[in-house]
C-alpha cells in the first residue's frame, strides 16, 4: 500500500485537492487505469521532460522560440505584458489580441523580495528597443502589486519610445452595479464614453 | 502546447477539478518540476503498474494477498465487509477494527444491472466457509442501495452459521440534534442505551 498511500500525499499537494479529494482521486485513477491514469503518467513526464520558458517571451512550450513567438500569422510590433501563464492564456483563450506576449513571471513585491531583476524588466526593455516594438499593453492584474509593477516598467519603458497601454478599467461585462466595489464604479464613471446616435 | 493541453484535459478528468483549476494544477506542477511533477508522474506510473485487487478480499495492493490479509496480527475470525475501498481506507482510519475485510466492488442495482454476480458475494459466502469465520460485520452505506445489499448478503450468509451483525445507526459523534434527519433521530432513540452509574 505504499506506492497509494505516496500517490495520495502527491495529489493532496495539488491546489484544489485536499487530503480527502485526493483519495477520492487516487481511487478514481485506479478504476480507469489504462484510460486515465497511465495516460496521465505518460503526459506528466512527457511535459516535465520537454517544457521550457521561450528565451523571447517567457511562454512555456516543447519549442523555443514558443509557438506564438514563431507564428507567422501575429503582429510583431505590440506587445502584451502579462504577470504569468495564467494570464496569457486568458487572453489567448478572449481571442482579442494578436500580437506578442511577455511573460514577467511575477510581480515587484518588498515582501516576498522580489525586485526588478527577479522579473523579466530587462529583456523586456531590450526585446521593445531592438525589435522596434511601436505598443507595449501593459495587463497587470488590478491589484496593489500589479498596479505597482506596471508604473514601474512604465518609467522603464520611457526611454524606449515605445506607445505604453494598459487594459481599461470598468464594469465587467455581465456584471451588475449593486455588486461592484466603489474602485471599480468610480474608475467606470471616470472612463466613460458618449454614445452617439448614427 | 499540445502536451501542456493534453496534460490540462487528463486533469480536468478528475473528481474535484474542472477546466479552470486542471489549468492552475497544471501551471502549480509545472513551478515544481522536480520536487512534485515528475514525482508524481512516477508515482502514477508505478501504481498503475503494480497495484492489483487482492484476490481474498479485494483491497488494492501491490502484493497479492496484500498487506492486512497477510498481516499475522489481524483476527482472521471476522471479516468487515464494504463496498468500496474509499469504505475501507475510512474504517483503517478510524483504527477501531483488527479483523479482515471483504469489498463488494459496489451495491446491487437494478438501474445500473448490477447484480449479485457483478459483486464479490460468492467469493464472501466461500471465505466463511472455509475460513470457519465467526461473525460478519456488514458496513453498507445507509443508503437505499447499500441497505438493501446487506439484507442479501445476510440471506446468503444464513446457511454458514457465521453470526451477522451491521454498524449501529445513530447520532454522529460531535452532531447536533437539530442538523439530523428524522431516520436517523428514529434509529437513535430506538437504539438509546441505559445509562447505570457505577
Amino acid at each position: 500500500m505504499l506506492e497509494l498511500d505516496r500517490l495520495i500525499q502527491l495529489l493532496s499537494k495539488l491546489p484544489g485537492l485536499g487530503p480527502r479529494s485526493a483519495r477520492r482521486a487516487a481511487l478514481f485513477l485506479i478504476k480507469r487505469r489504462e484510460s486515465l491514469m497511465e495516460p496521465l503518467a505518460a503526459a506528466l513526464a512527457e511535459t516535465a521532460a520537454r517544457i521550457q520558458p521561450c528565451t523571447i517571451c517567457g511562454n512555456l512550450d516543447t519549442a523555443d522560440p514558443c509557438a506564438l513567438c514563431r507564428d507567422p500569422k501575429r503582429d510583431r510590433s505590440i506587445i502584451c505584458v502579462v504577470e504569468d501563464m495564467a494570464d496569457l492564456w486568458a487572453i489567448e483563450r478572449a481571442a482579442a489580441f494578436n500580437g506578442l506576449y511577455h511573460v514577467l513571471g511575477g510581480t515587484l513585491s518588498a515582501l516576498d523580495g522580489i525586485g526588478p531583476e527577479d522579473l523579466r524588466i530587462d529583456a523586456l526593455t531590450k526585446r521593445t528597443v531592438e525589435g522596434k516594438v511601436a505598443e507595449i499593453i501593459l495587463a497587470m492584474n488590478a491589484t496593489v502589486e500589479g498596479q505597482t509593477t506596471a508604473h514601474y516598467i512604465m518609467d522603464r519603458l520611457a526611454e524606449t519610445g515605445a506607445k505604453v497601454s494598459r487594459l481599461a478599467h470598468g464594469v465587467p461585462v455581465g456584471g451588475e452595479l449593486d455588486y461592484l466595489d466603489e474602485g471599480t464604479l468610480t474608475a467606470a464613471l471616470k472612463s466613460r464614453k458618449q454614445l452617439t446616435a448614427d
